[in-house]
């Protein structure tokens, strides 16, 4: 949009970095940019990587219908690079309902040859056309307001360092989950905190993709600082999020034969829990 | 095995139900007959299916050193049918520890066409090559011996009518569990018991994919006696079980939009959490 100054707004961070074009050639196929800003550790973040998949599939699957991811999984080949990918979607079936699909998102090595990053399996559906009956016994997380937690400049400076994807957020820990800072941790393996996006781009569907993996890993509070690569990301998403603040809780119970699993929770401003995720990961190498 | 007398003692029943034979012309395909004594409402029980294909997938990534599934999730397409099947699998990675692959579970239709039931992605490695520290938190379900709890003979009868899996089972409901077979459920969302083969086979790591679907739904126990048909199952398996009673939960915590999650854990009888799971399932229909 053009402003009268001539200034550009430009469109929000997170829709250009999910942003896919479609092939003219192939309407299954679809191109997309890795941007710089999203990174964590050695490579793209898994959720935004996710994001960018499920945009494309949301195009593919949008014809029958079936515009919102109702359940996706991920599982990851190799680490993904700023630079561009190639998105290939394939509807699996077409329902009344719903559709099954399966993406794989692919880029260049330097020799130019196809390297697989994510392959993906997901079902798409419309949230809006759901059935408004909620029977949630599960309790929204309880923790003091965005204003009294902590941003996360607090996390190891070598840490932050590798960790561009956080600048695009405004990530707000609940203090009682952030010991590890000070040589604390707790041990409950637990992180929660606010999410929103740093310009404000409102959460919605693709946005709630990568909010089930924006916290720093949850092994933190066990007391290990590294990184957790994630082998398989599976996420349900249950409604349309409502603008404002996602409380998003990370939680693990099993570590245990150098893996573990990390269930992610994110409930929205109206108290609806809208997304549910578990991803198996490597645990950290010990330092 | 030929018996003194002539008697011929079968392979147990699971490994006569996921048998697959590898094609001569291409050994990335695998033929499979799906058992009439694995049926549950209108298809084959989800979790034998998972099986089955875990087994072709065993055998597809056994070449590489990694016969055992570390994550495996299916997004099911159509209901199964007793009678032949086809798998086929694609090894998408090979490396060092693990190798990620995929497979499809093909029937044919009445005219003879193809019809795929599910997809399927996985991650497979060598349980007995992960290192050996457990630091899990999770505690094992308290429940009564298996000798006090319930025989699944208290289900409705219009469900047992097709539930012919529960007849390779031997499995023991919770009391605490079942007061919905007497019209008093609990409302928590909670089913769990003790599970083996009748036949006595000991659990393995493809055993698992089918104790991670077994119990009714979790459903009954918020007083909903209908089916929930599983659109996406994921599964991790964490260690090679024990010989002996595996402990199983079944819990549901977000039953909202026509959708509810459902998640499973499978405990050893050494005590050991060897698998979790989390499907989205279809809420019973108002009967």
């Amino acid at each position: 949009m053009s402003e009268p100054g001539g200034a550009c707004v430009a469109t929000s961070e997170l829709d250009a970095g999910i942003r896919v074009e479609r092939s003219a050639e192939d309407p299954t196929a679809f191109a997309a940019e890795l941007g710089e800003g999203w990174q964590i550790g050695a490579g793209v973040n898994g959720g935004m990587l996710l994001a960018v998949v499920g945009n494309a599939l949301r195009h593919a699957c949008a014809a029958d219908g079936h515009p919102d991811p109702l359940a996706i999984s991920a599982y990851y080949l190799s680490a993904s690079r700023p630079g561009p990918a190639r998105v290939r979607t394939e509807v699996l079936r077409a329902g009344r309902t719903m559709s099954t699909a399966q993406a794989s998102l692919v880029q260049e090595d330097p020799d130019g040859r196809p390297v697989e990053r994510l392959r993906v399996l997901a079902t798409y559906g419309d949230l809006d056309a759901l059935p408004d009956d909620v029977r949630t016994s599960a309790m929204p997380p309880q923790m003091p307001p965005p204003e009294q937690c902590l941003g996360t400049d607090l996390a190891p400076p070598d840490f932050l360092e590798r960790a561009s994807l956080l600048e695009r957020l405004d990530l707000r820990l609940d203090p009682s989950c952030v010991g590890w800072a000070v040589g604390q941790p707790s041990g409950r393996g637990l992180l929660q905190g606010w999410l929103r996006m740093a310009d404000g781009r409102e959460p919605d569907p693709l946005m709630l993709l990568l909010a089930v993996d924006a916290l720093p890993p949850v092994t933190f509070d066990l007391g290990m600082l590294g990184w957790t690569p994630t082998l398989e990301l599976s996420v349900h998403l249950r409604a349309r999020p409502a603008p404002g603040w996602l409380a998003v809780t990370h939680r693990t119970r099993n570590f245990a034969g150098g893996l573990l699993e990390e269930d992610a929770e994110v409930w929205d401003s109206a108290g609806r829990l809208v997304a549910q995720s578990r991803q198996l990961a490597r645990a950290p190498r010990p330092t």
